[in-house]
């Protein structure tokens, strides 16, 4: 597959074989939200181009999110993936295409999806151990239904925010063990969290499982997500029901989401799930797959740890359809996070929390200073790459988020 | 105050004192959802009778939730009643309201609010402290932060139905602390939660605080709520991230949103809080209140409890100061519930778990049969009412739903 543009290399991380979605807008009309493509180092006006040709699902690209075209279903969204590819490579279609295409600094990029139900997993073995030994060293690592379940909980849909998005420190309670009772101010243990966002479409009724064979075909795709935690305010306020405030301030999800059409080579088989799960999560290898997408995070532009997500215990089709065992429905525009990924060596772990072992072995950044939490300042930036087709890696892009001040 | 309307006492439950709103069809026109307050045994289009005489406020009336109309805000909301109760009382304007009424019969009510988020609160002392007794029978009845601030978890906002849906009883894992392994298979101890939901409306950005003393002008009103609860899933699920699928499945809330106005009367001072709230929970008498309602619950049409809304611990003007003093955002839509209402007195306990000590003292129903959790075919019906102005009482309605067999 050879695109007919001349600056798009095959080996290029947002190549042919990549085209992932968004949502821009441009500086002549600001108020126009619709769905582009991200092609090379250009925008490609979706929106446009399926409306030149006029293409049954044209109409949904014409919205300020995905949401949409998410609700077309899976038969839709590969269709479009294939006209769109056909439209990159035969010589004759050049001349629709290259009137739609934009410079990247055209361009403001949106939150991809109008998130509707937020679900934030806990899907990684080694950041649940790494969490366990640091808050109950004289106990068990993982609790007892870690194996059996993957561990989830509902997070605040409305404070999903596009990438690049300035994250405000948050105010909250805290209160150590040691401390006689709680204080209020600013978080002084803000945290990062590197995850995967899995974009879900094609909605479903309440009452309704989505069988782990089929629950793939709810996921449209894949998008870099930051789960910003405060651990000061989570530690007092989680026990029994769960991270509330500690959470619910920001998560930031990536512009870009790459389909998971486009991640066909990367689909890896899991770790040995011993005990096996039950029959609900039991899915074969087609089905119920890691992804071999190795993420970078960067504090300050200096390397801090590379996650990879190949280690993660439960799949994307386990998440999907615990989910909706009890009969919880999907909606369009339905979001859900893998948890942090970590994996077995210090260097590869996904958040501050497990990289200092709880503050008390700071990492070193390039200029020298240390880190055990955030400072006021900061910019993480969070970028990932997977094997795409022909040989080729693809980019997942980033997602990244300066810290201000407290207000 | 007095109506023109015939058939409308002064001392009726849906009288001149109470006009809570919903949203409801017609079988003429069943997909023309639109916003109708309940009046007498009656429901009047608002929406047409606003949009009849042009008030600037009309088109937020002709949505298929009240989401719209919250988002005009307290100011709009006040007047709209004012007017509404002038259109009400005022001879003259009875020949353009007449038209507008409708049989409750005649219409079709559906879930009054488009959820945006969802937060399920634990503001209840006497539930918090009876639960905390049953599971932790050796340790202290309450988490040592339950008194510092109002616990809380986000829920799945699209499992929220109107009542009067069936509910259908969950599958999922379970497995108590001496078996050998989880099995699957359809919940055995179903239950409810009497509750009741603020339905919010100003949308705020995220960064932003409300602050306790102005955290009610975001309340638009009160709705009855039941948080079904399969209570063997959430044993098992919920350490340590909190509830997940054993409360996803389902949360119904009533057809009829009260508004706060309504409820002036009703305003009561909290409960001592010792120890004393830090300043951004601490209000007055006037900016955070509990409320002065009582709740009925009956199983199959027997009454089992009458939870006391008063004994309530936190305000609702806490919980909304606490769940955003984080910089969380407010969207209009948003529901927060209150947690299970429970008195101190056994037969006031909002939940079959503590009414039937986790099982262990079966309630018997008139009917001579005894239960501990809910059977197949069971209706759980919740009602309320509340002293409105005038000292008439005024009724909050009902919350229903009957138990259908696992998928």
């Amino acid at each position: 597959m050879t695109s007919t543009l001349p600056d798009l290399p095959a080996d290029h991380p947002f190549g042919l074989h990549h085209l992932p979605y968004g949502v821009f807008s441009t500086s002549g009309s600001p108020d126009r939200r619709r769905v582009g493509v991200r092609v090379g180092d250009r925008v490609l006006d979706l929106a446009a181009l399926a409306s030149d040709a006029r293409v049954s699902w044209s109409t949904a690209l014409q919205q300020p999110s995905l949401n949409a075209f998410l609700a077309e279903g899976p038969a839709t969204w590969a269709a479009a993936r294939a006209w769109l590819q056909d439209r990159l490579t035969d010589p004759g279609h050049r001349p629709d295409v290259e009137p739609h295409l934009l410079d990247l600094h055209e361009v403001r990029l949106h939150l991809p999806v109008d998130v509707a139900d937020y679900v934030d997993f806990y899907a990684s073995e080694h950041h649940a151990s790494n969490v366990g030994s640091i808050f109950r060293p004289d106990g068990d690592a993982l609790t007892p239904n870690w194996k059996h379940l993957p561990i989830g909980y509902h997070g605040r849909s409305s404070t999903v925010v596009v990438s690049g998005t300035d994250i405000v420190r948050p105010l909250g309670q805290r209160k150590r063990p040691q401390d006689p009772a709680p204080v209020f101010g600013p978080s002084t243990r803000l945290d990062i969290e590197a995850e995967l966002g899995f974009v879900v479409g094609g909605a479903t009724q309440v009452g309704t499982r989505v069988p782990v064979g089929e629950a793939m075909s709810h996921v449209f795709g894949v998008a870099l997500f930051n789960d910003w935690s405060a651990r000061d305010i989570q530690a007092w306020e989680y026990v029994p029901l769960g991270p509330f405030l500690g959470k619910s301030f920001a998560s930031s999800l990536a512009a870009w989401v790459t389909p998971m059409e486009a991640l066909a080579s990367a689909h890896v088989p899991l770790p040995t799930q011993d005990p096996t799960p039950l029959d609900y999560l039991h899915g074969t290898e087609e089905t119920s797959y890691g992804l071999d997408i190795t993420m970078e995070v960067r504090v300050n532009g200096t390397l801090v740890a590379r996650p990879p997500y190949r280690t993660m215990y439960w799949s994307p089709a386990q998440m999907l359809a615990h989910l909706t065992v009890n009969g919880a429905a999907l909606s369009d525009g339905d979001l859900f996070a893998s948890g942090t990924t970590s994996g077995a060596e210090p260097d590869t772990r996904g958040s501050l929390l497990e990289l200092t072992w709880n503050g008390t072995e700071p990492i070193t950044l390039a200029d020298r200073s240390t880190r055990t939490f955030l400072q006021d300042g900061d910019e993480v930036v969070i970028s990932a790459s997977a094997p795409g087709a022909g040989g080729h890696r693809i980019g997942l892009g980033e997602v990244s988020g300066r810290v201000l001040p407290a207000r």
